[in-house]
Parts: structure tokens; sequence; C-alpha cells
């Protein structure tokens, strides 16, 4: 069965890729830096973004495109939080965004009034890892009640990320989660990879993450 | 994209159910009781499966089919408690397991020493809630780290479920999650959906748990 998925998958991964290469093409042009946020379900990636939207959205204009498998209810949540586009995409049962729903976003969006976009992918680490959606980078979020073994369970999507978020560090007390284990299982799978801790419930950490943000977005045209 | 993809997976998922009536059969024939477990990676099923080949292993003799994309790691932790088999299935990248894998994996179990069957699946809320791998009932963890919405956002899962088992109830005190309302959304999408709640942790819920699988097997043949 697998030799006949892949006859299919090699032509649609090209297109996907040629997708891709065109909305990097337009963020860089409007100088946006863009991140695709994957992780399991309920890792936290909506509730990260909502704090970020709230307390970094009127100093560093910030969109959002949600990727949902049925529903719009992310960006039903973000929205509270801004005046600003979030543009939700439901997938209809597939277990990914691909770079042309992107695309096709992007043409909702005033990018040029943008700074920073997020794309929240689907939550599942399987799907998203080898889909390029155009992003700077990918960013896998990784909470401390799952075990440090998922690095090395999920290698592709860990290998694929260039920044990992430790999420629900308030949880620590209360679940057996060993830190310097779940990092060295990731450095095992890329060492390159590099590690954000937070807990967006009690605000732990995320003053580091907003100025990781602040880093990543290029100076606007004087 | 999608029409391509279409085109493949119809036949494909006919032959997968061809291959999940087969499996059926064997484990009929042999009064074997199998359950499909699923839910979002680090959800505990692993360490569930622990707890009950340990606890009740002796009582009801227990295999276990663990399917994982890259590693044999769940399989491996299963081995210690228990003498007899623990069939690996690493998919190679694919996002869940299907009915050929189930049924080549057969072979190598003892289905007349055999009462009950655990087929983990890849931990992943989208990909494994449409294929039949010849279980008598999927069983859908659902950890109270994840957040109510989960069955509205991955509605496929819970309704092809027929028993939810809420996990991690140890970390209620903790996290801002409503065990009523997280039922309630479960039962919009699947009014038949039967809860279980448990602790693999604490061993709060073990019990029923345990009491549960002992109904669920048939009485063997005089």
């Amino acid at each position: 069965m697998s030799v006949r998925t892949i006859e299919v998958r090699e032509p649609v991964m090209a297109r996907n890729n040629e997708y891709a290469a065109e909305v990097r093409r337009r963020l860089d042009a409007a100088r946006v830096t863009a991140f695709n946020f994957v992780s399991s379900p309920g890792s936290g990636k909506t509730m990260l973004l909502e704090r970020t939207v709230r307390d970094l959205g009127a100093e560093l204009p910030i969109a959002v495109i949600t990727g949902d498998v049925q529903t719009q209810n992310d960006a039903d949540r973000l929205a509270v939080h801004t005046n600003r586009l979030v543009q939700a995409v439901v997938t209809g049962g597939a277990c990914h965004l691909d770079a042309l729903q992107v695309l096709t976003s992007l043409d909702a969006i005033d990018l040029d009034a943008t700074r920073l976009l997020f794309i929240e992918n689907v939550g599942n680490l399987v799907c998203p890892a080898n889909w390029d959606l155009g992003e700077l980078a990918k960013i896998v979020l990784f909470t401390v009640t799952e075990g440090e073994d998922k690095p090395l369970k999920y290698p592709k999507m860990f290998q694929n990320a260039r920044y990992a978020v430790l999420t629900k560090t308030d949880l620590l007390p209360y679940v057996p989660f060993d830190v310097d284990l779940a990092i060295a299982n990731a450095h095992r799978i890329n060492p390159e990879l590099q590690f954000l801790q937070l807990s967006a419930t009690t605000g732990a950490g995320l003053t580091g993450w907003f100025d990781f943000l602040r880093g990543a977005v290029p100076a606007p045209v004087a």
C-alpha cells in the first residue's frame, strides 16, 4: 500500500514546495517574519498565541493563520484579543496545513502592516513535519505532561524544527518529567534545536519568549 | 491536491477493510477481545498498558501490538512487565496503523492462549480515526491537560470510539479543566460514548478500568 501512496505524494509535495517558495517571496518582500507552530493536540499553541497577541500585538503587529481539522474554535479564541485578522483554515479532515492554504490566506492579510505571522498548524506530531509552508522556521511546542521521550518517538518533527518551546512548566512539580533528559533527547535528534521554557498560565518565561520574537523581527524600513 | 489523494485512498481503504474483516474473524474464532487505543501523543497509552499488563496480566492473558512511527520504545517498556509477546510495528513515518500490519502481527501471537489484545495505535488524533483494525472497539484516551475542546476539534476520533478514558486525573487540581464540560463536548459528538476516569500514576480509577476489561472478555470455552 505504501508504494501507491508515495507515487502520489511526490508530485503533491513538489507542488507544495513551489507554493511555499511563493509564500516566502511574498513574506520577504513585506519583511514579515513567519513561524509555523507545530505540536501535539492540547500542548497550548492557541493559549500561547492568545497571550502573545494580547501582550505583544500593540508593539509588533501580528497576524495569525490557524489550521484546524473541523472547527474554527482557535481562530475565534484569538479574535477576542486583536482587531487584526485571524484567518481560519479548516482542513476538512487533513492532518496538516499545506502551502497553498497559506498562500491563499495571505491574500486576506495586510502584509505591509504586519511584522509577525504565526501559522498555527493542526495539532499533530507526525503529518505537519515535512510540509514547508513558507515559514522562517518551525517552532515545536512540547508539554511537560507528554513524557521526555517524544523527540525520539517523533524525530522528523524535532529534526525539522529550529526552536522548541517547553510549555506548561507550572505543572513540573506535579509530573515525573525530567527537563534535562527531555532536552538531551531532543538534542540527540537535532543538536541545533534551541529551547525556550514557559507557562502561558502563570506567565513564567513569557518575557524571554517576547524578547525572542522581538529579536526575530527585522527592523522596519526607514 | 485533495482529489489526487482521494483517488488512491478509496481502494487502499477498501483493502484495509478486507484485512480488518480477516483480523476480526481470527479474533472471534479464538475468543480474543481486542481494543484499539487511540489518543494524542503523551496521553498515557503506554503507561496505562504497563499497569494493565502488570496488574491484570496474570488473571487475563494479554497480548499487545504497539504502533510507533520510528522507534519500538513502547514495546520495550511493556516487555518489562510480561513474559507474553509484545509485537512492535514501526510504521516508518505513517501516522496510523493499518489492518494488514495487525493481521501480520497476529501470526506471531498465540491467540488461543490470549484473552485480551490491545492495539496501541500511533499517538495522533486525526489519522487513526477512520482505520478499522479489526478491533471490537476503539478506546480514545483524553488527558485532563489537553483542554475540554478536543472532542469538538477532532470529532471523527470521538465519533468512531465507543469508549473514552479520561487520563491523568491526578493533575485535575492543577489545571483549569472542567470534567463535566469535556464529557458534554464529547457527548455532543457521540452521545453513546462511555467514559472512564483514572490516573495510572496514583492508581485512582484502575479498579473500575480492570472491571470494565473483565466484563468485556467472554468466558473461556469450557
